[in-house]
């Protein structure tokens, strides 16, 4: 398998993590998104979307993340993305679409760079943008998450998987456009025990070979 | 069943879309997104994110568009919104998750209430922001249909399923920001398909009982 991707790109870093949890080997090769290299035609005739990430695997080229990560379930079942319980994956379902529906699109970088050209955005409306997009799901994933009875002390759903695929992604960019993450405190447990996990930190944007700032 | 929705919203229109080919009775309640009435704590309490639409079934309340989807296709099968070829499946849920991740987000009400109140968008920039968004989105997916093999002469899964449930209410929202849907050959001839059958019909947001200019 190959993914292409960019270090700090939210949906990217979704398949890392999901390839990671269900323990598959795959390739990377990366596409410059700040430098405009998924504009390139080559880029194109892979993916009309022009969209991160990519996943070619055999025959098939996969695009859009959470087509990949539904294809990943139905093809590598074990370890599952979903608890066993039909009421806790109901609840991790919804909390999975949420944060992919709501969040990444009004943040992707497309709609940044438009909101510059187009609004005369700075970069500290730009930060604001980007924080009040994202606190707009995760105030509410908090308290859906508080009143929730958890199945281990720092897992709602013992094992991580779709949330925590979509979740850890968006912390990344929560904590890049200066929102305190602390301040929800049953997400910051969920993050904790993930980020300590070798599936996530070999997904994250600090050890990918194209962050020109990796430090791990 | 009921159903908690806003006619024009196309999560709405997509859940009753869904709901009817799978020919289901429902009950239909009302939220005025316009006025904010999603904004009560009553609704809030029902759904945090206080997003529409709100599915009760029975025990469970379901929330975000997607996982209800989801939700009924596992639970009742037939029809299926999927094609029974493996690879026609894939191209479906790969232009169903494209439509739902990539257009719906950006466009929602509550974003174009802050370009506004934010960055001083008019009329003209908010009609023009809508159609930049569905247009990045339905243009690669016409250069996809137009490249596919198709398994009717309208339709290119023989039957409607998940394309056509996230397509359908985004050409709505096409035509109400201006944009002229016949540029879009494969795509025209997929609506003028589906707006000729009952549950498209029933689904539509000139039938709702809530939409002020009801003309149907």
């Amino acid at each position: 398998m190959q993914l292409t991707g960019y270090y700090r790109s939210s949906t990217s870093y979704r398949v890392r993590i999901a390839l990671n949890l269900k323990g598959l080997d795959y390739r990377q090769d990366f596409v410059d998104l700040a430098a405009g290299a998924h504009l390139a035609d080559a880029f194109g005739a892979v993916n009309p979307f022009r969209s991160m990430p990519v996943l070619e695997t055999g025959d098939d080229v996969l695009v859009q993340s959470m087509a990949i990560i539904d294809w990943l379930e139905r093809h590598y079942p074990s370890p599952s993305f979903l608890p066993a319980d039909p009421a806790a994956a109901e609840q991790c379902r919804m909390l999975y679409y949420a944060i992919c529906s709501d969040i990444h699109a009004v943040n992707n970088l497309r709609v940044l760079q438009h909101l510059r050209s187009e609004f005369g955005a700075d970069d500290a409306a730009i930060a604001a943008w980007n924080r009040k997009w994202i606190m707009q799901t995760l105030a509410p994933v908090e308290r859906i998450l508080q009143d929730m009875a958890w199945a281990t002390d720092d897992l709602p759903f013992a094992v991580p998987g779709l949330f925590e695929i979509a979740l850890i992604p968006q912390l990344y960019n929560a904590r890049r456009w200066g929102i305190d993450v602390t301040q929800m405190p049953c997400i910051a447990k969920i993050e904790q025990a993930c980020l300590a996990l070798p599936a996530f930190i070999a997904a994250s944007p600090e050890q990918q070979p194209d962050n020109p700032e990796k430090t791990l």
